[in-house]
């Protein structure tokens, strides 16, 4: 996809969608809210968390999670008080009706309803304008944070464009070679994926550092560095997830708080997404170990953001997800109890275990190393009987039951669902997302807000 | 529980839960609407309404299913424009720490956690004071609506006590027997049972009729009466599921209509609960058909009470679910597509032709009747294999299984589950609602108001 211009569609400001405006009339004080100028021409940044999966099961289960039982009443997570609506996720693709991330990531990136595959780009094919890209041209500093490939669907979809999900190492070229006023479209790519950057055609990590960029592989460098652009890759693929990361892999927290340190010095302000990646991946796997360390990443991620934005009070955070994934329950079989304990027992993923165990590893001792439980021996069993061929999917599955089991997490499917989805807003304009709204109103309204500051700041005024 | 005398416990108005302080600091807007008593004088009624079992899966299904498809964007239910946020359900059960219907209508009616199966007792059983009872005692009309049994454990928790939910014969009693300023408790009592009112040991049908209360037992007859004060009993027990119902049996919109038009005669307002019983009954069954069809009673139900209040000015609505249902996913088994038009194609529930085959019908000319598809030989000899028994449950789950599978429709459990779920609101002071809310908190806030309300206007003083 080299030297591809963008077509700059007429991105449909003016419209709102049926639900959107339906939403106001519900309640009065946010209609007011949401109509009332004096709420919106402080904001300088946008920090925009997306945690991929992170359905209300999701929340709902982390919550309980966290909870200290000591106290009489469930304590909030970092994103409770933060909740003002939720939103619909659904594509517009003629095939399939519950969304993939590329679709609803596009949504939410350029306000459109495209089909599911889609990198920013609509039915037809054709490069909608992305936030990330408008607030470019306003001069304000752009950046991408995630935990999968920095070009996996959802950041690739604020920051590139492609008529498909899986044309990664284009999705990464397009991060180099998309110019925005002389200038590469985003300041700060942190994330995992050296495959994609370096590659037997091009070494991408080179070019951009021949441009200015610093290039950083692991958390200490990332923490030494404070160069304005930088890219930032910590694994050839995704991160390992939070609990089975070694030291010299960052968080999602220090990355964004990374970022947000590099932005942040830009005078006409930043723009930055934020994906908490594989809650969706632990949700595909029916992995409620994994999903919940995502979570607690991705908390760790959005209450930096929060910190960052409650003293700079002119910026806005919003963090919601892009669908649901693995039709995931807190409670299953007619049981009435869904237990965290055995889930905190766990130091690695199930992964991470069955991958000892293929490679070689003794099943019971590494069971016992990793899961702070007294496993039953059908338990240890069940396991020594999944790795008899040594495949590392077997044995996962194999692990995942016991915490399935135990915590009474039920799962209906491999893939993601359609219902509705948390939306958790703070700063200026924070009224804006409240209610019942579509997955297009994010970006309808950041374009919006961009606009105004725009009209506003005669300084940003390119 | 004759002449059991209520102990009024002291309610914890000044206590707000963590997590309803800490939703105060995210919107700021929010905030002060919720501190702006101008909101809040003008309420005469309430109308609370609890869709049993309704979590975020079933409200999002709802809109698919009745989305006209020739639109480009899905359109919103009844309920949408109403969304303020979401709550959280869980008990304080010492052996369960998922919710039943019982501890959380305590938690709505009374502002308290307790444990599953109690009827607005307290942990050590004391007895504790509803909404519904606070606002008697101010002078207001009262009633409740349901399409189970009036004496099941949503509405029994805001009109009577009990240490368990299965008492239901008791929950009746109260309903005759506990008085409020020498008045029966409960002026307006519409749903099904009349096996819980009309007994051995007594007919409190006559009873209440001796006391001045109409007693209607079909829609006609609910229609043409007038009286302020009424039994309705239309089923010995629940109600059909509305698609299953005869003419002879009101919707719940009809008898939430009939039950706001004799409450609004009283000058000094109302309280109504109305409950959407059966949501809940069909998640247990795991039956989409069903729950679809509850869904569509239960939003005309709350259409009709939102017109009463857009009308009235000075009524709050409160639409919530008590917790979520069946682990019910849109979407199963790694299909990207969940589909309404099967569940759309039925004209009865699989329990309706599950029965009429039990009773003999034939199996293919039954499944012809009711279900506007053409099934495959495949799905007709599972409906046949599975009634040689002639046993209802096993042919139920074969015609279930038929819309689950066409639907795309997963399920984790015949019980229920422990997502948050969403909160709807109109009408003065329905920001209170708003965020991230604990279920005690429609109780605490409804005490709240109905306190102001009294200190304002002499007239309810009594």
């Amino acid at each position: 996809m080299l030297n591809h211009k963008i077509k700059k569609k007429l991105l449909p400001f003016a419209l709102v969608s049926s639900v959107a405006v339906a939403s106001l009339s519900g309640i009065s004080t946010t209609a007011e809210a949401k109509n009332n100028s004096k709420n919106n021409p402080e904001i300088k940044n946008v920090i925009f968390l997306i945690g991929d999966g992170m359905g209300v099961s999701y929340t709902s289960a982390y919550r309980y999670l966290k909870d200290d039982p000591s106290t009489k009443f469930v304590d909030p997570t970092g994103f409770d008080p933060y909740l003002v609506g939720q939103q619909m996720t659904y594509p517009e693709d003629p095939e399939q009706n519950i969304t993939d991330s590329a679709s609803a990531a596009t949504a939410m990136s350029a306000g459109i309803k495209t089909y599911n595959n889609a990198i920013a780009v609509d039915n037809d094919e054709s490069e909608v304008k992305t936030v990330l890209e408008a607030a470019k041209e306003q001069g304000k500093a752009t950046g991408l944070v995630a935990t999968s490939e920095i070009t996996h669907a959802t950041p690739a979809s604020f920051g590139s464009h492609d008529v498909s999900r899986q044309n990664m190492n284009a999705i990464a070229d397009d991060y180099y070679e998309e110019m925005i006023n002389g200038e590469h479209k985003v300041d700060v790519l942190l994330g995992g994926g050296t495959d994609l950057f370096i590659r037997k055609d091009r070494n991408l990590t080179e070019e951009f550092k021949k441009d200015g960029y610093s290039y950083v592989t692991n958390r200490e460098e990332m923490m030494k560095d404070k160069s304005g652009q930088v890219l930032g890759l910590f694994a050839e693929r995704g991160l390992p997830k939070m609990i089975d990361r070694t030291e010299d892999i960052p968080s999602l927290e220090d990355m964004t708080t990374s970022a947000i340190d590099r932005l942040n010095k830009n005078k006409d302000g930043f723009f930055l997404m934020v994906e908490g990646s594989q809650v969706d991946w632990a949700g595909h796997d029916n992995d409620i170990v994994g999903a919940m360390s995502e979570m607690e990443d991705f908390e760790k991620a959005f209450n930096a953001a929060i910190e960052f934005a409650k003293k700079d009070k002119h910026t806005l955070v919003i963090a919601t997800a892009d669908h649901s994934t693995g039709g995931y329950s807190i409670g299953a079989n007619g049981i009435y109890n869904w237990f965290g304990a055995p889930i905190s027992a766990a130091k690695r993923t199930p992964d991470f275990m069955a991958s000892e165990i293929a490679k070689g590893a003794n099943v019971e001792e590494t069971l016992k190393k990793y899961i702070d439980l007294e496993l039953t021996s059908k338990e240890i069993q069940a396991v020594k009987d999944a790795s008899v061929n040594k495949k590392v999917s077997d044995i996962d599955t194999a692990i995942e039951s016991i915490f399935n089991t135990r915590s009474n997490t039920g799962w209906t499917t491999g893939g993601h669902t359609g219902e509705d989805v948390p939306v958790y807003t703070f700063g200026p304009a924070s009224e804006r997302f409240a209610g019942q709204i579509d997955n297009t109103e994010f970006a309808k309204v950041i374009f919006d807000l961009l606009e105004k500051g725009k009209n506003k700041t005669v300084i940003n005024d390119k």
